[in-house]
This record gives C-alpha cells, sequence and structure tokens, in this order.
C-alpha cells in the first residue's frame, strides 16, 4: 500500500470535493450539534473535577484536529461522560479538584493521551484495543454510569460528597443528608423528570402537533437547552441563589493562552498509567461509535487512522487548555441526524463554542448546577444495558463472570482496577478454556466423506482404527492433557492397531504440543499401535517438517480424514460404498 | 470413581505385595542412592546458602513422606541444585546466608511450598503446572544451571563473592581476584577434571577391565564419592587447611529437635510469593523426571498424587529441620538403574543418611568446599541443553522468544523476575498469535469431499460461493479483525452472492465473536450477500442455539462444506460427478 497524503490525512479527500451544498448541510448540523454540546461540556467538566470553562475549551480545538486527520465523516469529538469520570478518578489523588493543579495535570493527562493514540496509531498497534472485549466494555460502561449518575446524586441534593466507590459516594451522601438544600432538589428533579419525558414523549407529542418527523425530532433533541434556559431564568428571577443553590457562577470570558503543558517529568511519569487507561477507553468508546454510524452510511473506519485523529485531537485539547476527549455517541448520533456529511461540521461546532466563549459565558451565571447533574444523569441511564448482561449471561457464563468481575470491581473499588481486572479475568478464563480442550472420538457420516462425533451423530466406526479429534491448538497449557486423555481413550480398546489425530481444529503446535506429539507417538508405539495425522493444516505442517517430528510419527500424514480411513480400514468405509 | 485408602496412599497397593526379592533390590538400590547423596546434600545445602547438614536433615524424612504418598515408584526425593538456588534467592533479602534466621526462614519455605503442593493436589488443581511451557522450563534449567555453575566458582577460587544476577556475581568474583588461594585452585580444577573424566571415561575403562556393564556403570556412579574420599584424606594429610584451603568443618552430629516451623505470621506471608515460586519449579522438575521414569517402565504417574507426594515431602524436610526438596533426576535415574522397585529404597536411603547424621559426620571435617563446589559444577552442567534451544529456535521464533526471555532475565536480574518473565511472555505471544488469525479461501479436492486453501492445493471453487475458513476460536482478541478480513475478501468479488464461513476450526465463539458474527451477516445482508456456516461443531452450535444469532444469520448451517457447495452451486460441483 503506497502512502499518499491523501492516506494520512483524510481531510484531503473530502477537502477537495467540498461544495456549497456540503456547507450548508454541515452548518445546519452544527448549529443544533452546539446547543447541544453547551450544558454538555460545562456539564462534564463539573464531573472531571474542573472548572467548567474547561469543558468548553476541550470542545474548540479538538475537533478541529480530528476533523483533519480522523476517518470517520460524523464522529462528534469532545468530553464524553466516562473519560470525563476517569479522567477525575485518575487525577484527584493528585491535586485537589478545581485546583489549578488539577486543572495542569488535567491537560497534562490529554496530551499524554494524545502522544499515546497518535503513536499506537502510527505504529499500528491498534489492535491492542481488542484486549477489550465486548463484555468487559459493557460491563465498565454499565457501572460506569451508575457510578457517575451516583456522583451526581450530590449537586441534586446540594451537599457536599465524594468517594471512589459506589459505596464510600453513597455513605458520603448518607452522612451529608441533614444538609440538603430543598429548592436545589426541586430544580434538580423537575429537570429529571422534564428530561426523562422529552426523551420518550416530546417528539411524538411535537409529531403530532404538525411538525415533520425530522424537526420534531431535532427540537426534542433541544430538551437539555430548553431546561438550561428555564432553569437560569427561573433562578435569576427569583434570585434561589441567596436561598442556596448552587450556579455555575463566573465563567471566564475569552480563551486561556494557547500553551504547551507543564513540563514536569515526574507528573509526566506518574500519570503515565492513566494516560494508557484514558486513551484505550477513549479510543474504544469512539471507535465503536464511529464504526456504528459509518456502518449506516456503509462508510469505513480505520482503526489506526481513528488513533490518530482522536490523538491529535487529545494533543489539540492540551494546547488549548482543556482535557481528555473522545467520540461521544449521543453527539454524533445529532450530528448524522442533522445530516452532517464531512467533519468541518465539527469544525463549525468548535467555532460555535469558540464564540460561546468569547460572549456568552455570562450568560450561565445563574445556571443551576443541580440542571447540568440532571443533564448528566439522564444521559449516563441511557448507558446502563442490562438486557446486554442478560443475554451474555445466556450465551457464556465466561463471558458473564468477565463483565461481572468488571462491574463489581468499578462499582466496589473504582474505575481503573475495574477495568484492568476485567481484561486480566477475560485472558485468565480464555487461557483455562484452551487449557482442557474438547474432544471427539469421530466417524464417517453416513453416505459422505464427513467425519463427525460419534455422541452426536450417527456414523460408521472402525474397530482397529480410533478416529480422534481435539478442538483446540496444541501449546502448553494443554499439552499435558491430551497425552492424559489419548493414555486413557487407548487403554479401553485392547483391539486397536491405529490412531488417527484429525487435526482440522489444530490451528498451531507450539514447542511443548510438538513434544507431546512426540510422546503420544512413543508410547502409542510401544502399545503396538500406529499414529497418525490427518488435515493438518498448511502453516502447521510448514513447522512439523522444520523440525524432527517425522522421525518420531510411526504412521502417516493424511490428507483427509476419510483418505486415512479408506487406507487403514477398508471394512469400514465398505458399507458406505454399498450405499452409494 | 470411588475414593479408596489405596488410591489416596499409594503405600497401601505396593505396600501388600513387598517380599523379600523387593527388599533385596531396594536394599541394594539404597546403598548406591547413599553413596551418591552424602556429597550432593552437603553440596546442595551450600548452594542454598544453609550449612551443611541442613542437606543431610532434607534427605531423611522427605523420602520416607514421598514413599508413603507419590505416585512415581522410583522417585529420589531430596535436595536439588535449581531449588536450592531458588531457595537461596528467595531467602537471602530476609537474613545472612547461614544464620539461625536463614535456617529458620528456610524450613518455614519448605512448609509453606509442602501446603501449597499439598492443597493444589487435592483441589486438584495440578494443571496449573501447565503454565510452565516446554521452552521457559528448558531456557529456566539452563540459566539457572549457568547461575549456579558460576556462584561455585568462588568455592573454587576460594574467595568471598556474591550477587544475584550473572553480572553481578563475575564482577564480585573479579574484585576478588587477588585472594584467590592456588591449593584451594588445584583442588577444585583436579576435582572436575576428574569428574568430567569419570562421567564418560570411567565407566568404559571398567567395563574393559572385565566388570560387568551395569556393575561399571554403578561404580562410575560413585566418582562423586572417590573424590571426596580422596581429597579429603589428602587435605588432612598434608594440613592444607592452614594453607588457607575451606573445609566443611565441624557438622554437629545427630539431629535436630522434630519442631514445628516458627509460627511468625508476617515471616508466612512474606515468604509466600516465593514458597509459590519454589512450589511451581520443585513440582515440574519433579513430575518431569518422574514421568520420564514411569516410561521406561510402563508405569503412570498420578499429576495430583504426585503434587500431594511432593507436598508431604516438603512438610516433612520442614518438620525434621531442613529445605524445600524436589525429585532428582540424577538420583532417580540411579534409582532405576540399580533396580530399585519401590519407593521403599528411598526409605532406606533415609535410614542411610540418618545413620550418616547420628555417627559419621566428623569424617567430614576435612572435606575441601572446593571439591563439594566442582560435584556441583558438574552435575549442573550437564543441565545445560543448548541443543534444545536451537531445536525451539528453528521449530517456532515465539517459543525460542519466551525461552531467551527467561534465560536473559534470569541471568541478568535473578531466578525468579526469570522465570515469570517467561510465563508472561509465553501468555502474550499465545494471545497475540491468536489475535490475527490464519484465514484461508477454500475449494474442493478434486475427486474428494474434501476442502483446501486454494493457495496450497489445486482445488475446484466457485464464481458465486465464497468459502473460508478461519483457523482460530472467535474470541474478543482477534473478533474485528475478522470483520475486517471478510469485509476486504468481499470488496473484491462483485460476482458474489454466499459466503461460506466454514468453521471447523472455531473451537468456541464468546460473546465479543458472536457480536462479530452478527455484525458481518448484517454487512454481508446489505451488499446482498447471504452468510452461511458449515461444521459448526456441536459444543459451538449449542452455545449458538441459545442466543438470538440465527435471528441474524441470513444463510444456513450445513453440515459439511461439500453440502454447503452442493446446494449453494451445484455446478462447481458438477465437475467431481464427472470425474467419477
Amino acid at each position: 500500500m503506497r502512502i499518499t497524503p491523501d492516506r494520512v490525512i483524510p481531510a484531503l479527500q473530502w477537502g477537495r470535493q467540498y461544495d456549497r451544498g456540503k456547507l450548508v448541510s454541515d452548518l445546519l448540523a452544527a448549529v443544533i450539534a452546539t446547543v447541544m454540546l453547551i450544558p454538555q461540556s460545562l456539564a462534564y467538566a463539573m464531573l472531571a473535577g474542573l472548572p467548567p470553562q474547561v469543558g468548553l475549551y476541550a470542545s474548540i480545538l479538538p475537533p478541529v484536529g480530528y476533523a483533519l486527520f480522523g476517518s470517520s465523516r460524523v464522529l462528534a469529538v469532545g468530553p464524553v461522560a466516562v473519560v470525563s469520570l476517569l479522567t477525575f478518578a485518575s487525577l484527584e489523588g493528585f491535586a485537589p479538584p478545581g485546583s489549578p493543579e488539577f486543572i495542569a495535570a488535567a491537560i497534562v493527562l490529554a496530551a499524554l493521551s494524545g502522544l499515546i493514540l497518535t503513536a499506537v496509531g502510527l505504529f499500528r498497534l491498534g489492535f491492542l484495543a481488542n484486549l477489550l472485549s465486548h463484555p468487559v466494555i459493557s460491563g465498565f460502561i454499565t457501572a460506569s454510569a451508575v457510578l457517575i449518575a451516583v456522583s451526581q446524586l450530590k449537586h441534586i441534593a446540594g451537599v457536599e460528597a465524594q468517594g471512589d466507590s459506589l459505596l464510600q459516594m453513597l455513605r458520603s451522601l448518607t452522612a451529608h443528608l441533614r444538609a440538603i438544600n430543598p429548592p436545589t432538589v426541586i430544580i434538580g428533579l423537575v429537570a429529571i423528570a422534564f428530561l426523562l419525558w422529552a426523551r420518550t414523549s416530546l417528539q411524538p407529542l411535537l409529531a403530532r402537533a404538525g411538525l415533520s418527523n425530522r424537526l420534531s425530532e431535532m427540537l426534542s433533541r433541544a430538551s437539555v437547552m430548553i431546561s438550561v434556559i428555564v432553569s437560569t431564568t427561573v433562578v435569576s428571577a427569583l434570585g434561589l441563589r441567596q436561598l442556596g443553590v448552587n450556579v455555575v457562577g463566573e465563567v471566564p470570558r475569552g480563551l486561556p493562552p494557547l500553551a504547551l503543558p507543564t513540563l514536569d517529568p515526574n507528573l509526566w511519569l506518574a500519570l503515565m498509567p492513566a494516560a494508557g487507561l484514558v486513551s484505550i477507553v477513549g479510543f474504544v468508546e469512539s471507535v465503536s461509535v464511529a464504526r456504528t454510524l459509518a456502518a449506516r452510511r456503509r462508510q469505513r473506519i480505520g482503526e489506526d487512522q481513528e488513533l490518530i485523529g482522536l490523538g491529535v485531537a487529545n494533543l489539540a485539547a492540551a494546547v488549548g487548555g482543556g482535557y481528555p476527549v473522545s467520540g461521544s455517541f449521543s453527539r454524533s448520533a445529532i450530528n448524522l441526524d442533522a445530516g452532517a456529511v464531512t467533519p468541518m461540521a465539527g469544525v463549525f461546532t468548535g467555532a460555535g463554542i469558540l464564540a460561546t466563549t468569547l460572549f456568552f459565558t455570562p450568560l450561565f451565571y445563574n445556571l443551576p448546577q443541580a440542571v447540568l447533574a440532571a443533564t448528566v444523569i439522564v444521559a449516563v441511564l441511557s448507558l446502563v444495558d442490562i438486557k446486554e448482561l442478560k443475554r451474555t449471561f445466556v450465551y457464556s457464563k465466561s463471558d458473564f463472570a468477565a463483565a461481572a468481575m468488571t462491574i463489581v470491581v468499578v462499582l466496589g473499588i473504582g474505575v481503573e482496577p475495574g477495568i484492568v481486572a476485567g481484561v486480566l479475568l477475560s485472558i485468565v478464563l480464555f487461557v483455562w478454556r484452551t487449557s482442557r480442550p474438547h474432544m471427539a472420538i469421530v466417524g464417517e457420516v453416513p453416505g459422505t466423506e464427513h467425519f463427525r462425533n460419534i455422541l452426536r451423530h450417527k456414523v460408521i466406526t472402525s474397530e482397529t482404527v480410533l478416529s480422534v479429534r481435539v478442538d483446540e491448538s496444541l501449546y502448553f497449557v494443554n499439552a499435558r492433557y491430551l497425552e492424559d486423555r489419548i493414555q486413557a481413550l487407548v487403554a479401553e480398546r485392547p483391539a486397536l492397531r491405529h490412531l488417527v489425530l484429525m487435526c482440522s481444529a489444530i490451528n498451531f503446535i507450539d514447542a511443548s504440543g510438538l513434544e507431546t506429539l512426540k510422546t503420544i507417538a512413543g508410547r502409542l508405539d510401544a502399545g503396538g499401535i500406529e499414529f497418525h495425522l490427518s488435515e493438518v493444516k498448511g502453516p502447521v505442517m510448514d513447522k512439523l517438517e522444520r523440525s524432527d517430528f517425522f522421525e518420531h510419527l510411526t504412521g502417516e500424514v493424511f490428507l483427509s480424514q476419510h483418505a486415512a480411513i479408506e487406507k487403514l480400514d477398508p471394512a469400514a468405509t465398505r458399507l458406505k460404498f454399498q450405499a452409494c
């Protein structure tokens, strides 16, 4: 594959064909996305333990960075819930949330995460993200959503509370329950109720009122902005701030200076593991969104290109005074629905946020924190996927175990240990599963040349030839198991003259597996039984030929199990020819 | 399987049939084994940083414990080189070698290791030892042997030296080179030369002198004892101790009181990881020896029973004031050659060492340490297996990488990190290997119903049906890879109507793999291509049936790839019928 500028910078591809029609579509989508993004960016910054303006900063440059290098046409990059939670969890040990040191550390985290993602993309190591299995991701997202929702309850209650685990949070909440602020609670609950209602009922209502389906859907998505405007108005009109309702307060107008992040090597080193985790989670979330949306439009996503795009977006976040960003599912979906056709929509959204930051921040002064918390709670609750967990439980107990482990550790200890525990358990369970492979004695399905398990199918077998299929690659973890099983099978069959190991499911044989095969051949030979192989795959055969295996093999290697039986026990195949 | 006393205590089986003939055979073997064991036990105790008598103590009760519970008839249990090295490496951080605290910690290590082995055996978790792959074991043994040999050079040179890694040891040796003691060096080198010569040339010489093959072999094995007797005589006759030749010195006569090990919970907890490692290495070494020897006599080894036997032997070592023990390859081989028929031979050997400890320890006063070091060096050099490494390199680069990693870390850092690094790398490489599975487009071998890779075989293919075989189970690590590969294959073939995934090598499908299959089915459907499976194994099919997969599958599941083609593109199979 030749490396052309077009490959490295996808923006050169779509940029050349950019025209007025696309501009209009992108602009329209950007307006809707901006309206949705403003409250979200404030709320997620709060979730990450950062001042609200940092959420705005993280929404300006990152979409531009992604637009240049990312491969998805509609992915909306900026602050997202899970990565915000991870940022908070990673940094709270380094500095008090909200302090200048905390902000500086968040910028370093974004820079590190950007460097990691870009490097991984450039070295084409994107497959590493595959270590996060489907159940671990869904368990992680579900548990994070619960944790996020609970972490926001303090804003709804109008109290101080903190904690890493669910238990700590709940305990801290209960301890502060006396200090609860009634007006705040009312505002928060009304906002939650309105947002939940809007999600299910506003769109049909507007549609019934005569609006087009698409327009009514757009407007229903603006419900967050509606609640922001209404609540801000109510708070300032009634002077609720005097009654103890926490508001966003003074958000500095204008931009932070473009700057390099703090260059303290100790801090960078200490944040490295956290940055790795933020990178992998952000990437997995982002790429899942990008894939899902690309499938709807039959576009393709380049995994390594996505890494670079997201990496540059995070570097841009760091330079622009923001914090780690990722692809947002809800905003990308809106982008798609609103008709965005190129990442220019993201650039326009960034411009919208820029304008907001420069001119409109005083408008948020009286915005109650409880409404932002309500926004977060309603957004993350849609991420809790109990059905998926149930399906996983029915399908595979070990997958469910990995998901459950992730959930339990995330809720019980924290997000970082949770994801690590999930990944480790997945790998341990995989190795465990391959350690005792399924083995089947096979016979020929009458009228075919096909061999199947004698326990599941009516098949023709032979007295003198035992056909055994082992359903796993032979490697160190299961090598001895095979040895013992074959020994046991042979011990039960005194009339045996040949043993044929059907290798159709053996995808590789490592050095330990090779030793086992030699041992088996030697033992069978001692008992007067010839050892044969059949259906050995090309790559496996290539390696066997490089070893001294064939000095030990007492029998032959057959192209197919059928060919083996035909030669070793023609009587067993006669039945078939009669049928023919 | 019913649990009978015979099963739990193998000694009850062979004990009932014990007779005079067996007694004589076992006694004779025990005499020879004792003669070999005395110098080895002193030398290995020295290697472990323990006073020589601890080696003797570790040789008395453990064979009795193993005799009761072990399943091998000829395994000689006692001090061995690699476990002694591990003991030293585990304990040097806790107390100065040779100090009473060091001895107490060694006893605790034996007790812990005994408990771990017994527990693992009782819970039938013996398969855990399979995590040590063949290349990691052989790399570990080779590197340990080098480390042991180098660690003994200080005794040959008659200087003080120490270090965990090869480099540290060599540096320390060079630093002390001026203090070298010439008489010690002469004794050491002569002993090494004699032992090396005896190993290859003494037996043929004796045979030529008219002795029977067996007798001459026995006598040549006594070469260690000969060098001990000769060197001790020379040292005491010439008064070489005054010239600075280090000797074994006063070995206390009699036994330590039978006692429970120190019950300091902090010490036990701190030694836990080391005990785990000692257990797994000791077990793997021991069980390999037992298997190899059992194969020669067509006996079987019970893996879990071996664990219990070795566990009880280590508990016995702790109670008797010894240190961790394992099965010795050299002494077990001698046992076998000398005609031992039951583990009673081990009990008699224990009795022989007991007698030695009670009455003969003063005889070792003038035994030069250099001769013991020579014994160790010659014994471990036979463990260095360069040929095996070469074979591994030719056969599999990733197996070689695991072996090389183990060797480099053992030599460069130490034995414990070495084995951990080897095991981790093996697992990482295994996961990596399964992350990009081999895939083949297959066609029918003419004249058969067998399907093979179109790149390796002359086969019949179809224009409208693509048959793809994926050579790996579908699980989270490789799920996305499959998605991308199938997409690419389909993109190249506009005429395609059906895609059949031949599942003969898919041994399981986890939840992530299932998601992938659904996604592939959906995408192919969007392109007007039906998605079919063939040769799905029973256990895989059972799980698919528990999921909602068949709501997504647009095609069928065929018994065999042949059946799929016969139905989906009869024209492609016509050629075959013409040939018939």
